[in-house]
């Protein structure tokens, strides 16, 4: 067992912040002070952990020197601000917004190695929801394709934008069941009982922020820096989950008993088998795997391999792969 | 103006049939009598078309020698039983099944050509709606890329499954949003802010009827035999309105001021500027165009194209196509 650390959670009155404060309980992580941290807004509420009430505070007046570890979920202007400054105070950083130009993007099932090289205090990238899953599935695939390009369209629940967008699609179903004028708010469009092509504004190349996160991250977990990965993320009105249909294009036959049998093996990965199929809602939300469906070749194309995948993006997603990145790190050096 | 025909609309009281009742009305299709039929459930109840009600008959005892022209939109098994029927009793078939073997599939803005070459009484297809969707989108293109491989994504509306499944959503959603125990009927699980891997059954080798269909008839309307074509088909819990993210793969780099140019030019299709984007509710959805958007290159691929459609699918992806198949006929031979 490690000595307890003394660590803090930036973001924690937030979606993905709570699950984290609940999942380093559920995982025993060997916490020694908890410093729960937000805005000016929550600044004074409390969260539950391990049977205590603590006191959420500031992140503006807090000291990092207190703690060695700090979990960043809290947007990206927030970790643009502070997470280089709780660095330089000592502190290893995990963080989940995708802003930190020099952090090393990990996931424990795909890249563990990484971490043995990484210099104290580390600075750390949780990746995105969508890379994760696309890791945790295709890292027991790389030594059986010979993969020419990763095709994916990911449809993500509205938690992927935080506590506001689940609000708002509860808010705008109840008022078009009760044939209420819709209002938008978070949305800028009505977004229960639609879909939207895209999540966040996009580039002068029409791509979004989620979008160039997963290739840069996914080429970066699965070591494969010139990978072509294509790719689409859109609004789906669904509360929690994120769904994922992915063709892997190899260069050569996809022998899919293989990949069934490494699929089968890997213990983050929950197959299901071909004559049913994972959902997010029944299956995957409040799970700790990714779950694998619809193992099959493209029609009359045995160099392709498609998958479907879905997974709670705010536990294996975020802040179940955060805790264990920290359980690595904790293992290895800290 | 041509001479007015003897029509029978087979599933008349159906999402497909009800919206092709109103078309054949909304585009002043010169119809003489105007026979509806269904199953006995709905016969001698009535539809309203030009300003009258007509009484609802039971296909069964239908004598289709009646008629010269016949679309079928009951589903698969109707189709089978008694389209050879209608056609050997030399009468027009527009199917919208994609059940009938040697059917030519025709959508009027991909391969309207095609019309001069069939035989009287004809056996064609109004093809599947992501098919529609996806042939009026590329035909403009096929002149400018040489594509090697379409990757197709579509999520589908429940209405794509029928009058039953409509109702399936509204009833699940309001169950949960009352905290009532959900039940699922129509759909085998939850499809209320859920995401469904597959629409219908898979076969042997893992592929729905609707993604074998598509990509069997796409091939046929792009006049492209040997395209290759990877789909996957998701049930989305929208009503109305099928989305499809698209990645075209062409064997050069894609020229996007051209192809926004032929977008642009084609009278199908509403493209929709790069700052903004089409959803199936607030555009497509009681439109006669299938809505592009997000038209770009692939993330560091100048050779693919990426593009979003949306698409009213009981309108252009079904009855509307087959209004406009009708209309190409009469023009042309019947
Ligand atoms: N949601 C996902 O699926 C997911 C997945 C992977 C990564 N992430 C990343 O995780 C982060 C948090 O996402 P979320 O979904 O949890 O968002 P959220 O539900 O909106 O929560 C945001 C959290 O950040 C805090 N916060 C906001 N502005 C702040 C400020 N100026 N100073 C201090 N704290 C501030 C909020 O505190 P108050 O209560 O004081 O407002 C709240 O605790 C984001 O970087 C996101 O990209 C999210
Ligand atoms: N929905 C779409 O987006 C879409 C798009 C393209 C093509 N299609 C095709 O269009 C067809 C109809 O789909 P839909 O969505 O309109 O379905 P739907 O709403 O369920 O309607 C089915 C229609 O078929 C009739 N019917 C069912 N069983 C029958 C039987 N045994 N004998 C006679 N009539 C029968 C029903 O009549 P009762 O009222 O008597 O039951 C009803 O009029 C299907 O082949 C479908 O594949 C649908």
């Amino acid at each position: 067992m490690s000595q307890p650390l003394d660590i803090a959670v930036i973001g924690a009155t937030g979606s993905v912040g709570e699950t984290l404060v609940q999942i380093l309980e559920e995982l025993e992580f060997p916490v020694g002070t908890l410093h729960l941290l937000a805005s000016m807004e929550s600044a004074g509420s409390s969260v539950m952990f391990a049977g205590k009430k603590v006191r959420v505070r500031e992140v503006d007046s807090f000291d990092f020197s207190q703690v060695k570890l700090a979990f960043f979920a809290a947007g990206p202007a927030v970790s643009r601000s502070f997470a280089s400054k709780a660095h330089a105070a000592g502190c290893s950083v995990i963080d989940l917004s995708g802003e930190l130009e020099h952090a090393v993007a990990l996931v424990p099932e795909a890249n563990p190695e990484q971490v043995a090289g990484l210099s104290l205090p580390a600075l750390i990238t949780s990746p995105s929801a969508s890379a994760v899953a696309l890791a945790v599935a295709l890292a027991p695939l790389k030594g059986l394709l010979d993969i020419e390009r990763v095709q994916v369209m990911a449809s993500l629940a509205v938690s992927a934008q935080g506590k506001e967008a689940v609000g708002e699609l509860a808010r705008q179903t109840a008022e078009l069941l009760n044939a209420r004028p819709l209002e938008p708010r978070f949305f800028d469009r009505q977004i229960a009982f639609n879909v939207l092509a895209q999540v966040g504004a996009v580039d002068a190349h029409g791509h979004s922020a989620v979008e160039r996160r997963l290739v840069k991250e996914l080429r970066a977990l699965l070591d494969m820096p010139a990978l072509k990965i294509s790719v689409s993320c859109v609004q789906v009105p669904v509360f929690f989950g994120d769904s994922l249909s992915v063709a892997v294009q190899s260069r050569g036959p996809v022998d899919l008993g293989a990949v069934n049998q490494a699929l089968e093996a890997a213990a983050s990965i929950e197959l299901v088998e071909a004559d049913d199929y994972p959902t997010p809602v029944g299956d995957a939300v409040g799970q700790d795997v990714v779950y694998v469906g619809r193992v099959r070749h493209g029609i009359d194309e045995p160099e392709q391999l498609n998958l479907w995948l879905t997974t709670d993006n705010l536990r294996k997603g975020a802040a179940l792969n955060a805790v264990q990145v920290g359980q690595l790190l904790l293992k290895h050096r800290l």
